[in-house]
């Protein structure tokens, strides 16, 4: 189990610095050009989502995501008390993540993002996005297990663009990414909201993909 | 069948969620920049195409294009009772797909576009389009059918470049299209020549493609 | 041999039509911002090569360049005859497929470029250019053929950047762009020197790469 | 060994043709425009890695990377003489791709860049990033060694953005950007302090690594 928890906590950590690290960056150069610096944004949190995937599924099955392991325990295919303790790594883990980010780029180690993101629009939004990410998961373990790491890089580079909230799709991602006041951040105060919806995108799931994709 | 057709709606309402939506965004973001907006928009397009396919392929063979439908019928390999299923499936679907991007956006449900796309280069454009597309269908199951996700992805994400109609290559794509007063739109009363070409398309591939492409 | 040829002919229209097609849009939207307006042509063309290499390989082995069917000649694995004929259907594909963009984009279709490409950089950019993409298909059939049509595309993708020619790399790419005075146009005086550097990369490879790449 | 020296000079080399020739063409044609040219340096630089690894990995193992060499000797699976005689190769290769690169844009061959690239910041980003490229090599040699070139291009395409130093990672790189004042040069002074962080990221990876990706 603790190498388990090892792999979701180097994934978590690690795409959280895909996403904020490239989000600073993309901002810094792109000089008020914001499709551009989503572009880049998104790109790199795809590659990096493949490559944590790809090298860390076989360890943990590469969830770094609680909205994930909510729906495999849901489904039954895992236990509460594992469960409790990926979703602990994948939050801490993905703060310590951001934390990183911050010490690359020379910014405040401890900060909160002032972004707003709320409202109806974003709730739906998050919700489609959580769903579909579900979708391609669930979708590609019945399909074709070897291209997963694939289909959620590419889903998650296309969603930063199709959705209205560019995807988080992850209640560690969301938390973390209150954490910093930087393109990525969003208000803490916002980030209820967004799990919530997350968390119903979770058992809407549960209860649809399964029938859709028997085997 | 209804499992099929539920595959094939999904589908198709996340190709237009990722056609439309990634319009919207691109637009909104890219500050009249329109070729970075174009990019973005063929780069998530892309996404979204390799991820339904992907997934929903071994379910229904993941047409989720009309044209596509009439090409499989035209060689027999469908009959026409569930090609029109597939059909309707598809266009009402994709309509839905429309809604759906405009409810994330926070846009009127309900909207017709008024982007002109019309005249004989476009529709030689679309012909070409529709044409190329089944060419890389019938030519990735004659040469490597676990390639076809791939095939069309980068296909439609090319051909958002080299074609100058940008490639709709679908009449549920079209008529959804023109549902959406947004970056992907087409005025509705330029539907139906698109639809024209696309058929004639799906003809001219029918009675030649196969002979290329025989075992 | 007229399937063969027919491979030929349909890749390589293709491959001109992505790349002439994608610069004129390119070109067209890009506002002047030439950066912008490469990154899509290189993506543009990395995807239909992809595409062509993918499903005609097995028909035709895919050259669509004269400096393949050239390597192959000359390390016997091809007669004169054949390779005579694949390239003139290659060189007048080419020239279609130009055409072809011209009439989607409504310019006139017989045009010729005024774009110069001379001098000792450039041709030393056309040799390394051709000389590595003689090496990657080498290096692919050596050391995993199903990579073939990613490596190809890949390494075309990328040297539109690295290299100071942008990597014509192929005579009868060459040729065809002589023919259109868009934005991957090349003024037709230059085009023999090119074609020259590109016949000295091709002998160069048959002498050194396969001894790299023998099994 | 001379056929693997060979790989690894000729993968080098065209390493650094693709890092420092596409840094070059972005910044001449992106018109000031940083995130532009950062984003096709990135692509260009993930286009080539894929290229090399794949076709030269069956010879050499495709290190191309003193820093990757160093963790396989330190993990005992190489013998110092062929280690030291790949680091050097990788070096002299590198800086020959330089001048390579600098022939084709009709530079100066010999120069030394003036880019200050210094401090803990950077030098955190280079610890990091020199420490997931060996993650994703170790990560991908246990989890499927087919993924090690797409891999290896992804996690470099991204950490371009997501490390604050766009992840040198590499001595060899490193040295050989030195000597070139173009977009992706560094301070030759500035050097030394790099290549110490790389190389404290390989003994870190080397004590690590194995112990979560033991099969």
């Amino acid at each position: 189990m603790l190498r388990q928890l090892s792999a979701e906590a180097l994934g978590t950590a690690f795409l959280l610095i895909g996403v904020v690290g490239s989000g600073i960056m993309a901002q810094t150069l792109s000089d008020g050009n914001i499709a551009l610096a989503l572009l880049a944004n998104a790109i790199a949190t795809g590659c990096i989502l493949y490559v944590i995937i790809e090298t860390l599924g076989p360890i943990s099955g590469a969830h770094f995501n609680p909205a994930v392991t909510l729906y495999f325990t849901l489904r039954g295919e895992m236990t509460p008390g594992p469960a409790a303790a990926y979703m602990a790594t994948q939050i801490l883990a993905g703060i310590l993540g951001v934390f990183a980010a911050h010490l690359m780029f020379d910014l405040p180690i401890w900060q909160f993002s002032t972004t707003d993101r709320t409202g109806p629009a974003l709730w739906a939004s998050e919700m489609i996005a959580t769903f579909g990410l579900l979708f391609v998961i669930v979708g590609g373990l019945a399909a074709r297990r070897e291209a997963i790491p694939v289909l959620v890089a590419l889903y998650i580079t296309g969603a930063y663009w199709f959705t209205a909230s560019t995807s988080f799709a992850n209640p560690a991602v969301t938390i973390a990414r209150g954490f910093s006041d930087t393109f990525a951040g969003i208000n803490p105060s916002h980030v209820p909201a967004y799990i919530g919806v997350q968390i119903i995108a979770a058992i809407v799931g549960a209860l649809t993909l399964p029938r859709l994709f028997r085997k």
